[in-house]
């Protein structure tokens, strides 16, 4: 694993790293935050999952997270979205290929050799933080936003007991139904449905629920609603009897400014289960 | 108008009154919190509507809700959840009657004359409260528990302007498609199903939405969750893209135990869009 930066913040380490992926078979490179806290003793981590065409880098930047980890002592990892590099399959559009992984394991020509998110942050990522890092293992919880909301919802609904708190910005909440999801499902997991019913954070809230708390904010001007389609997860959280707390906050758009208006909210929220 | 009795509480005074009433044709009797404000100018109202088998007195006693109107200056009523007394019509059941007159005007016999809740608590009771204590008209907001989280819900839904800020505990959330509901609908508006849509939070919430925050707090281990319906209006709020929140409590039921734990967080809510 090699350094790419270490910046003192908030009287912690903003942290860059590179590694060899055995999952992705590419080189992969995330941001790490730990707060001064880390120096003595394991720290509680939050994960945070970004959206369509974000690397590592866009949160650890544009969130404003790390004071808010720094006051309450937690550790903020933010992995990129999909393999990279040359040799990795890609796409002219945005929404697919590099930048768009999903957090899925493809299984579909020119995707699977490498498109294997899930494994990546499901799997091999948390085991590399806790054995090079002073990351508690048994406190993580998770968040992110819009494709990163998929992501964080449908880990953390797919891997009991490994969360103990999940969140949401303006999450791609019903795949399934949405050309958020059909597309790259097709392409990533071939035309079987059926296979796609494991991505949706919607289905799987209805289906399993969480044991735990959830949070989902959601800007009510936000221009990707119709994609987003976060009826179907409200409806489905109030369905399964989910405690947590769905928003709506007016006037919000999809952009960071909504995220780091209300990343303090969330981060606190985690905080309160990391530390029950 | 008739004082009943007045309590000096928390700084002000919490009354109990009682008056002939046009809308419904008997006496009724609410309660009043007024903040110490009210002795130098007009300030702000928060309605709370109650639940079946309640009167004017359950949520005035039990709440606590007094409390934080006096940190934050803002008025109380409660009124009674029916018309009552000799000559009323009742019946046998709980939630039919007597202390179930569901905030709407009864047109069918033998509820008709007096079961007027509706014009009550949306035309009566504001005009006498504004003319008879130090009540700023202007700013108004609702809020209130299980059937009278449905009346707090389609009043605010219905008239439009009235309320800056609405909010709910473990409303009725979807009455045409409840037995809390269909039963007393069909009782006091008859079997045309097109009059009932007009008293469901949730088809007002989906046609209409509100010009303002909603919040709506749901126990998760409510006793009465099938009948109240929460997952109809989480969808309809997430589908209109209504600015608000709508929140499950883990372990909380359908008491006022639940409804003191979260009226803090209510009485703030609303105190923010009356000083807006």
């Amino acid at each position: 694993m090699r350094t790419v930066s270490e910046n003192r913040c908030f009287g912690g380490v903003q942290g860059v790293y590179t590694h060899a992926s055995e999952a992705t078979g590419t080189d992969m490179t995330f941001g790490l935050f730990l707060p001064a806290e880390a120096a003595d003793h394991p720290v509680p981590l939050l994960w945070y999952l970004s959206g369509l065409t974000c690397t590592h880098e866009n949160a650890m930047t544009k969130a404003g997270a790390q004071r808010y980890a720094a006051e309450h002592g937690i550790a903020l990892v933010f992995p990129d979205t999909s393999p990279r590099g040359e040799g990795v399959a890609d796409d002219a559009a945005y929404d697919l290929g590099q930048g768009a992984g999903f957090y899925l394991n493809a299984t579909e020509a020119p995707w699977a050799p490498h498109f294997r998110m899930w494994d990546y942050v499901a799997e091999e990522l948390p085991r590399i933080l806790t054995a090079s890092f002073e990351i508690d293992e048994d406190r993580q919880a998770i968040t992110g936003h819009s494709m990163g909301g998929h992501g964080a919802l449908t880990l953390a609904l797919s891997l009991p007991g490994r969360f103990r708190s999940v969140s949401a910005f303006a999450p791609i909440a019903n795949p399934v139904a949405s050309d958020w999801g059909r597309k790259q499902f097709a392409a990533y997991l071939g035309p079987d449905e059926t296979l796609w019913r494991g991505h949706d954070a919607s289905i799987l809230m209805a289906e399993r629920g969480f044991d735990g708390e959830v949070l989902v904010d959601q800007g009510a001007s936000d221009q990707f609603l119709d994609l987003l389609k976060p009826e179907a997860l409200a409806h489905a959280m109030a369905a399964r009897r989910q405690p947590g707390a769905f928003r709506l906050q007016q006037g919000y758009d999809h952009s960071y400014y909504f995220v780091s208006t209300f990343i303090p909210d969330h981060i606190a929220f985690h905080a309160e289960a990391l530390y029950r």
